[in-house]
């Protein structure tokens, strides 16, 4: 098997030609590494990293504990606001250059304790917010890969890694990750131990996990919560709730369709549709979680707010939202999501809904480096705590990705994951 | 005015009295340093801390910043748990032994900008758990000071700094507070940046701070949430739920009389009592509380739970919980909570409820030092993540301190404060 072919196979689908010594972990490494050397000098997805030769050392050094592992070995990407022993954590800022965390994070330890071996940081925008890094968009080298977790959604869109973590306050793992065509997933409101992820927002902060099939995140997610991947017995008939990208904010035409589309599709395999329709109050969830998002932003970068000269101004700019809010306009905010949220889910017409489908931005990456694209396509579901997944649908005239995100119940993540893994089969027939 | 009555004023009067030129910051801190170097060596409140050689030329290289500051460089005591550039954060454990943060949490950042200085760590249980340090309670040293933020209870209940910061996962604020006779407040979930605060459990963690007056704890909220201290509107009249210890669990009658009594003044001052009937839903909270906690702690703790030969046995008896633990179940105590909660709020003889009156902790503090007491008393409150404030009462026939809890709705932190402030002026009429 060429490497050319390897390095873009999914994470169990390797793990399983490993298992079945069609290949060999060396192999896929070596495929990683190949697809690095010869594109990261125009993608940009890597912050820091080990060579080849470092790599190929450490594992030696390891290599009966990694043949005897779940993860065999294979390169994890971490996204550069999750702290790391082994590489500083900068966070996209000048302000922590050279920061060296004391630990690694606990998804970290998780995974490398299943023997992912940590292969570097990738690029995330500044502190996790809008200041794009140096990284391009895979599928076309003129578009963004989407922030702010962009150096991890790109890495494996590239085929760099078939596993890469990252975090969403906003949009910052969605985005991406369906800017770039690749799966990305994010927890349920604490689903996950968030120790030494670097928080942003507390009522808004969640892990993020990037792979090229569903089936991938649910190992990862086995291995994060130590459990065994649970019977996935998906519910009969689905119950698909439609927002539409209008029912949130902009949107445009072709992703409209590609939603319409996708729904269809999961119509013709047996789930019932459900239209949305929400009368403003999707788009009130937009404007609640920015408002909460300022709040907590400038308390949480504390240090950072005394220091604004060393960062960008849309940063500066919330800080100052921020600082001059009301408490009164943050614990509204925080009432009408209770609300909106239990509307959406008592409301009649949404009796038994399994899953919300929805687009997972307004458009298709954006031409240009300088942004990252908008966020409000993930900020209602944010807001709420729910879990999300992202799976690359069509393509965009341009031939860039058009993702449709699927949200689930809150902390019904296995009840999600084994939706969209049905959704992603139908999708391939 | 002498040393001995300086370290033991509440920090607001400490700062009008500096503010009044009566007394100079550097006579209090002065006053501070007298009283560790007489009694720490009986307290045993620190894990690491400056001289007073170290604090007093630190302070003079910015005595002019000092001067001008809110909080005058007075100093700040910091559980082991919360990261700090200056000192190592251990949290208790040998696992973590020279472990050197790379940031101050945010908390410290807030507070130290606004003219606090850090003295020092407190000494902590390990990982804010059950094995206690070697803390000694300040009013009889043969007894505990409660845990887990052991050390800065202990620290301001012995005068030797005014203002301490700590976590609670269960009961590690309250309990300590209310056994060493100091005023406790742990904030309603998500309320406060968490970051650099080691995690616990993800659903239960939040900030705790030590003072020795309710308004001490007001003005520390303030500067945390960089907002004005806001105009104190009591409800009239009152309502306040009580409960009682038997509701929760075990509780000695020492301890139900001081409720009982506690509650009587509030009446007398005009307040409305409602007897809390729970029919056993307040001890099912304290279970759900102990099964998310263990599912959560496992987790977090990861790279600890793979190094149990360095942990203490109950921390290792919890990580086999909860890592045996079915999934089913940790979602069953979290929706059990959720259904409580609305029972507990939607009540018809509950409407209107300000406040709710519960032990601080089952009993004053117990003799000996090899544990640090149950904390069963605070688990209901913790896991709805409501804000709790506990106030010193009246003394056991041991001449310990019994502490009352004033627990708030969620996020109506500010009303809670208010409430105890007044609740705290007429205990002390």
């Amino acid at each position: 098997m060429s490497s050319r072919v390897l390095n873009k196979l999914g994470l169990c689908e390797t793990l399983a030609l490993i298992s079945q010594r069609e290949v060999t972990a060396l192999e896929v490494i070596n495929a990683y590494f190949d697809q690095i050397e010869a594109r990261e000098a125009a993608v940009g997805a890597w912050q820091e990293r080990l060579t080849r030769e470092q790599y190929l050392q450490q594992y030696h050094e390891q290599e009966n504990f990694y043949r005897a592992s779940l993860l065999q070995g294979l390169p994890l990407a971490i996204k550069d606001t999750i702290d790391t022993q082994q590489f500083v954590t900068e966070m996209g800022s000048a302000i922590h250059k050279g920061r060296q965390p004391a630990d690694n994070a606990s998804c970290i330890e998780a995974l490398v304790a299943a023997g992912a071996k940590v292969l570097g940081k990738t690029v995330t925008t500044e502190f996790a917010y809008f200041k794009p890094g140096k990284t391009a968009n895979p599928v076309n080298l003129q578009h963004t890969p989407g922030g702010s977790s962009s150096g991890s959604a790109a890495a494996v869109a590239d085929g760099m890694v078939s596993m890469a973590l990252g975090s969403q306050t906003a949009a910052s793992v969605i985005r991406p990750a369906a800017y770039c065509g690749v799966v990305g997933y994010v927890g349920s409101k604490d689903e996950y131990s968030l120790r030494g992820i670097q928080p942003l927002a507390q009522s808004l902060d969640s892990l993020g996990v990037f792979g090229r099939k569903v089936e991938d995140i649910e190992l990862l997610r086995s291995i994060l919560l130590q459990q065994a991947k649970p019977a996935a017995d998906l519910p009969q008939p689905l119950k698909v709730l439609v927002c539409k990208g209008s029912e949130v904010g902009d949107c445009d035409v072709q992703m409209e369709q590609a939603l319409t589309q996708f729904a269809e599709q999961l119509q013709q395999g047996g789930a019932e549709l459900i239209t949305l329709d929400a009368c403003d109050l999707i788009r009130q969830l937009v404007m609640a979680h920015e408002t909460i998002m300022a709040w907590e932003v400038c308390r949480n970068l504390y240090f950072e707010a005394q220091h604004v000269e060393q960062v960008s101004e849309p940063l500066h700019e919330l800080f100052i939202r921020g600082q001059q809010m009301q408490r009164s306009e943050y614990l509204a905010a925080h009432d009408k999501v209770a609300k909106i949220n239990h509307w959406l889910w008592s409301h009649p017409k949404h009796q038994g809904v399994d899953v919300i489908l929805a687009p997972a931005a307004p458009s298709a990456a954006p031409a240009g480096l300088n942004t990252t694209g908008k966020p409000h396509m993930s900020r209602p579901w944010q807001v709420m705590g729910l879990p999300v997944v992202t799976v690359p649908h069509t393509a965009a005239d341009s031939g860039l990705p058009l993702g449709i995100q699927l949200i689930g119940r809150s902390r019904a993540d296995d009840q999600l994951l084994a939706i969209a893994n049905w959704a992603q089969t139908l999708l391939n027939r």
